[in-house]
C-alpha cells in the first residue's frame, strides 16, 4: 500500500508520499510515488500514485514518452490548463487498464490506481486533482483543502481538525509531517522515506523537492513531538471514575 | 459501517460500540451492536458485532435461542470457558453462513461479519476474542491489548500510543471515548449514541452499561476537549521555515 498526501492552500500546494510498496509481505520495496514535471516560469505538476505499481509506473511512462515526442503531441509539458493535464494522465489510466484490465481480473486482481495530480500553469491558479481507476476525477474546491489517497484513514482526524485554505505552508508540510507518521506507526505498509513537495503559488516552479529519511532532524523532532504531546493531551483530558454503580 | 473496540487490561475489560447502521447513504439507522449474556456470580460475556447486520442479528438470534432451549443444550450460559464460547458464536456465524451466504454472493454481496467476544466465566481469567466471517477467531495474548472491527483505521494511533495492560479501566474508557470520537468526526458511517461496558477482572457481572448521546458531559468534555488539545498539541510543535532555497 502506501499514503500520499496533498493539501491545496492559499499559498500553494504541498505533496507528501511514502515509497513503500509490497505484494504481499514478502515483497516489500522502495519506490518514490511522486514524479515532478517542470517547466520553470510556465508550469509545475506533480503527480502522486497509489495502488497497482505495474499500472501506475506504466501511466507515467505513457506520460513521460508523450512529452519526449514533442510539441506537436499533446502532453503534461505543452496543456493549456491542469484540466487538460488531469485529462493526459485520465487517457493514459485507461490505457493501461485495456492493456492489463482483462489479465488481471483473470489473475483475480483488482484493477486499483488512485492518482494525485496538482501544480499550476501559467494563466491559472493552482489546482489539485484526485482521479479514479477509471480515469475519471474530482478537482478540489473552494471547500476542499486536501486530498489523500491510499491508507488515508489513519492520518486523517488531525488534518480534518488543524488545516484550513488559510493555512501556511509550513503549517500544512508540519500537518502533512504528523498525518504520515501517524500512518507508518499504526500500519506497516507504509514507510519511509517520504517525498516532500513544496510549490508556492504564481512561482511556476518547485520551491522544494526533498526526500525525508529517518536522518531528518525535523521529522524526528515532529515524531517523537507528537508521540509525547499526544499522550500529554491525553493525559491532560478530564478523568472520571466509572466504579460507581451499574446502571440499567 | 460501524466501528466496535474492546480493551483486555489487566484489571478488566472495556467495550465501546457505535450504533449507526448503513446499506448506502439512503438507509441509515440506530442499531446497537453490543449483547451482553450475563449471570451475575457465573459469568458476564459480551458480543460486539460488525459486518452484515442482517447476518449479525441472525447470529445473535441464534445464540439467543439456544440459551432459552436449556441446560441440555450447549449454549453461551452454560459453556465452562470462553474459547467453548467463541466456539458456539463461530457455529452460529457458520449457519448462517450456510443459509445466506450463497444468495449474497449472487447479489454481488460479501458475507462479511466480524465479531469480538470478550468478558470473564468463573474459574478462568478475563478473556477476549476476534472472530473472523468464516467462524475462526483469534484470542488476545499477553501482548495483545485490544481488538477493533469495522471502522478501526482513524482511531487506531490514539490507542497504539496511550494504552498498554497495566493501563486502569477509567484510562481505557478515556481512550476508548476518544477513538471513537476520532473515528465520528472522519468517517459518516459511524455515529452516536455509543454503547459502553466495562467488565472488572473478578466481578463476574457487568461493572457498568450505559448509553452515550450527545448529552452525556463527559463525551461532550472528551470530545471538545481533545479537538482544543490536539490543536494545542500541534501548535506546541516544532516549527520549519521550508522556504528555503530548492533542493536538488
Amino acid at each position: 500500500m502506501t499514503y500520499c498526501l496533498s493539501m491545496l492552500l492559499d499559498t500553494g500546494l504541498v505533496f507528501l508520499s511514502d515509497s513503500r510498496t509490497n505484494a504481499g509481505v514478502d515483497h516489500v520495496s522502495t519506490f518514490r510515488k511522486a514524479t515532478v514535471f517542470e517547466k520553470p516560469g510556465d508550469r509545475v505538476l506533480v503527480l502522486q500514485t497509489a495502488g497497482n505499481l505495474a499500472a501506475t509506473q506504466s501511466v507515467v511512462t505513457l506520460l513521460t514518452e508523450e512529452i519526449a515526442m514533442g510539441k506537436d503531441q499533446p502532453s503534461l509539458m505543452n496543456c493549456k490548463t491542469l484540466h487538460e493535464a488531469a485529462c493526459l494522465v485520465g487517457s493514459a489510466l485507461r490505457r493501461i487498464h485495456d492493456r492489463d484490465g482483462e489479465a488481471l481480473q483473470k489473475f483475480g486482481f483488482d484493477f486499483n490506481p488512485a492518482l494525485i495530480l496538482g501544480g499550476q500553469i501559467a494563466g491559472e491558479k493552482p489546482r489539485l486533482f484526485n482521479l479514479y481507476a477509471a480515469g475519471n476525477f474530482i478537482e478540489a474546491t473552494s471547500d476542499t483543502t486536501y486530498f489523500q489517497i491510499g491508507e488515508s484513514k489513519y492520518g486523517k482526524p488531525i488534518i480534518d481538525r488543524v488545516i484550513r485554505r488559510t493555512s501556511s505552508l509550513n503549517e500544512a508540510v508540519k500537518c502533512a509531517l504528523v498525518s504520515m507518521d501517524s500512518t507508518i506507526r499504526s500500519n506497516l505498509s507504509v514507510g519511509l522515506p517520504l517525498d516532500l513537495v513544496i510549490v508556492k503559488r504564481d512561482q511556476l516552479r518547485v520551491a522544494r523537492h526533498m526526500s525525508i529519511d529517518s536522518s531528518n532532524d525535523y521529522f524526528r523532532q515532529i515524531s517523537s513531538g507528537w508521540s509525547e504531546a499526544l499522550r500529554q493531551a491525553f493525559v491532560q483530558l478530564p478523568d472520571h471514575d466509572w466504579s460507581q454503580p451499574r446502571d440499567a
